[in-house]
């Protein structure tokens, strides 16, 4: 069985490693990509991995090709997916959001982070958060997935368990996160040049990240009173995210390792360490979510590690359509690159 | 049907690339990995991208369970091979050679640039070199695969076309090639280290690289006379290989970029580019060569890259195994990643 | 004026940046560099950016070269500087060692750490913490300067300001430090090899870094109950060190940015930054430390920047030179480099 | 005594290096920088690194403060030098110009290659090419030095010793040049993204660089049949530049190191090897080009090095202000960075 799959706001980097992951499925079978700006364009003009793979042109974003989909991919900035996804679901098309627009549950939220009234404030009703970690079941039955943040996916891997088990003081939580630069996407500015960012260190996205709100939220499902003081950095690589997450204990007794051990025994794409701390290298190009916690100072330490394309967008983005249309879970879904 | 796999000499590069393509093969069951130096080791603790996706540990070369396998790749360092791998073809089992052990079929030529007899000169007669564009047919019968070095395969792919018409002068050819580091294997040198190469570029492996030998009998199958002078360099990047081949011209008025659609029309892992000059990016992670012609003051200039450890290696490896075993020649060969 | 200069360890990062340092100061004359392992080859085999530079060759460390020196600095690793370092001082060889053998004040504290007992406990009691923005006047007037390490350098100039002003808990101080490779040395090491560290980001050097030690005595100087959480990182670049530092404020009136700019308004290599973050990038290559503070959530978070070769080594060690001989503090010490 | 500088067209990686080394040296006073499109906003800004160093603002281009210059740089895009230089010459203010305008000494080539008519077709007639190898003497008593491009630099070093000595054939030259990306300039362009650029190694420039007919220019004075095949790539580095040579050798015999090694004795800033091949990094930061010959196939192969921004530009700049303003060669160029 192949599904017909669009995507809209093919252009990225997200876009990119979606069309890769695609390319590689064995029930899939890409339809339409679309780009205004590149519109007439090969896609493997942009991305060339995919030369030989995709033979397609961009569209624009109407061509009646998305209609004949079973699901749509929305890879653009925020804002275009809450206006455009409706045509489809309307028709029955499924629809995988890659974008923020229906992540924030609560409309104001949405209006106060973005500074525009939430266009389809129905569908976000409907939209299920997806992280199967949290939302498996409903995921396999939805109409519409919020595919979640970079960032947000990483910290909430990383907390659930400490706040699930009301092990920390869930006002104390800090999270310092590192990104790859692919995660500032493929936008023509000097800040992002190679000149500029190789060898080079720095926080950014403040004072407040529109991530923040993201993970207070899904933090709150296991904690009311959970909230996070979020400060990302930017790192010299292309890929990989890495999280360093501080709590409080309250409860210095437990072992940690064990805690999260069980807690993710039976998920296919966390892996938690025995021993020593995950590194960004060993989850590159792949959907796998590494975690180990430590404790030190009457505080846990947990790190937490994915690769900001792949667990952290298109990845999980495929995870996602697996179990919306009933495939294996790992289906398409391959082991990383090392070195 | 899933095809037994043994691996000899798994805790380089060139094995961790295989064993990850391995992974994601349909049709292989990988039963025994060998490293002497980390016997009893898990091998996602060397490889850590492999954590959920393979369980085995590091066993020794000489361990039974290889004598179950249907298919032994060496990954070892040359003068391995030729010792290790005639009891597995005497047993009928087939072996893919990633060393230089099979490729130079003068037992002279061998002892000439390695110092040392060559052990098996039988077998030696009856390898075949694992180059699909010149071979496909005899590696789908052969008992034994020399897969190439990647130098000679990024360097074969383009001067072939030039030699095969006659229309460039085979004593004139220059290969200035480049390779990323993970070509100078797994080793701890100072050399090696991060802060050596990084912002770092130069030649090296001279005055003579011992890929000289096996390129030029390749070419010499095409035309008698052709002789390459050989400079490599080594670029600060982890995977990629890029030659800039330069020849005399013969006959000026050819039109290259057809000849090379022409030579390459049904190949699946060679592309010639329409227009502009091939990325090493565009094959990372892929078993892609890319290739472009271009002529300037009398002489062919050929850009062709490759993976190092793609079609350089592990790739192309795998690429033998399909057409040993009779797969599908694509099967587990996915594209490259971009960004 | 040229003071004559020996350098005993010779063959690490921390001297390669020294001596760049030196051979550009107007008022030193290098006379002697050691080195056991490379005794005999020219120091520019090593780091051939100073082949025009310095004609020496590594000596034996007892070569009586160094007893001619009025100045030694120090470059080795713990446990030799304690050892050797008597027999210059005694002759009244002033010694300025970059090592970590005389940064403890306590050496019941030094032997937990280092596991060994203090060499010369009557040096380490005459010893300057080589901190000039805590200890300038009496760096200058010091026989044996203990050049701080480069974490406790990034950490101590952010956190000084919050303890000296009481404006945060001093049991809340968390320190998220990231470090370029070239801090864990010039070692043959698979870990540090390009191929393992390019694209790649990770916690290391836990359970306890022996850097805790160090900054908890600089803190408690200024503050008796500071105490950090020290969680060290690597990231894929060569220089660079970056600590992110939070605590809980106990005023949230005060006009952070105002205080730290008070605080080093007349330290030439402190500058607190008037908006934006500081980006490692900025002080590679020299002395500089940039800064900035911010506020959230009830914490304030510092941004501290040095490279770990300058500030966070060789250049603090010139800075403190300077003033140990009535130098301008910025003799020799440049603008770094951009990009 | 303080020579009163100015720089037009401030706001590019090579101002950005000038600006550094003037920072530094001790007989200059930084008066005026112009950026059209920064006016108005701090130097600093866009170049953190000078900090504390320069505390100027960028100025429109017809601020009469540059009017009270000794001597300007022009760090411009082509086509802008020759139009704005003359009014600073014919005030006598010395002008050395970093762009292409004054290197090409026939107006009709210039109007080919850059397709329109030279504005200041004499005073191209005055200016003297700034190769110190070749003009050391005409350089210091030039008003108007036309430095060189980073490309002809690297391979006029590389050539000359065997064209001048007659050692090969003219009509038979290759250079095969690298380099980092800083030399495509501060530009906003998805190509030079890090993420584009990292992980990866291309042609560009082709079918014609324009610093082919430059070096042709240069390499007649030589040999008036010398004529080049240059192609151009791009290595993942910020800077560094590569030049493999290649020359047929007319006479086999003679020890080309010997030739190399006497042709450059007395250069500051010329390093011929004498064992090895030379690394960008080793020149990293610094004013340095280092050499090595070698010969194979009948061929001789020349290795060149320097850091594009350094001898290829703002190095050679200051080393030909050095030698105007008749200071020490040497002032204010200080060793190169490593690691």
């Amino acid at each position: 069985m192949a599904i017909a799959v669009g995507i809209i706001g093919g252009s990225g980097y997200t876009a990119a490693e979606l069309l890769r992951l695609l390319a590689g499925h064995p029930n899939v079978a890409i339809k339409a990509v679309s780009s205004r700006a590149e519109k007439g364009k090969k896609v493997s003009n942009l991305f060339p991995n995919l030369g030989k793979s995709i033979a397609l042109e961009f569209l624009d974003p109407q061509d009646p090709a998305f209609l004949d989909c079973d699901v749509v991919f929305f890879c653009t900035p925020h804002g275009i997916a809450m206006q455009d996804a409706p045509r489809f679901l309307e028709r029955g098309i499924k629809v995988i959001d890659l974008s923020a627009d229906f992540r924030l549950k609560n409309p104001q939220v949405w209006r106060e982070w973005y500074g525009m009234d939430h266009a389809a404030p129905l569908w976000l009703e409907k939209a299920v958060y997806g992280l199967p970690e949290l939302y498996r079941e409903a995921i396999s039955k939805a109409a519409l997935v919020a595919n979640p943040g970079c960032y947000p996916t990483a910290m909430a891997l990383g907390f659930l368990p400490l706040l699930t088990h009301r092990l920390v003081d869930p006002k104390s939580l800090i999270a310092n996160c590192v990104s790859g630069i692919s995660g500032a996407g493929r936008k023509a500015e000097v800040t992002l040049l190679f000149c500029e960012r190789a060898e080079n260190f720095k926080a950014y996205g403040l004072p407040r990240h529109r991530h923040t709100p993201e993970i207070n939220q899904t933090l709150k499902t296991s904690h009311p009173d959970a909230e996070v003081l979020f400060i990302p950095h930017l790192a010299p690589m292309v890929r990989g995210m890495h999280a360093t997450l501080y709590a409080d204990l309250l409860d210095d007794a437990r072992d940690l390792s064990q805690v999260y051990q069980d807690f993710y025994r039976h998920e296919p794409y966390v892996e938690v360490l025995e021993g020593g701390f995950p590194e960004t290298k060993a989850v590159f190009g792949s959907n796998f979510c590494r975690l180990s916690p430590f404790t030190s100072n009457g505080k846990a330490v947990i790190f937490s590690v994915i690769d900001n394309l792949g667990k952290g967008a298109a990845g999980q983005a495929l995870q996602n359509f697996n179990l919306l249309f009933g495939f294996d879970e790992h289906t398409g879904l391959l082991p990383g690159l090392w070195p």
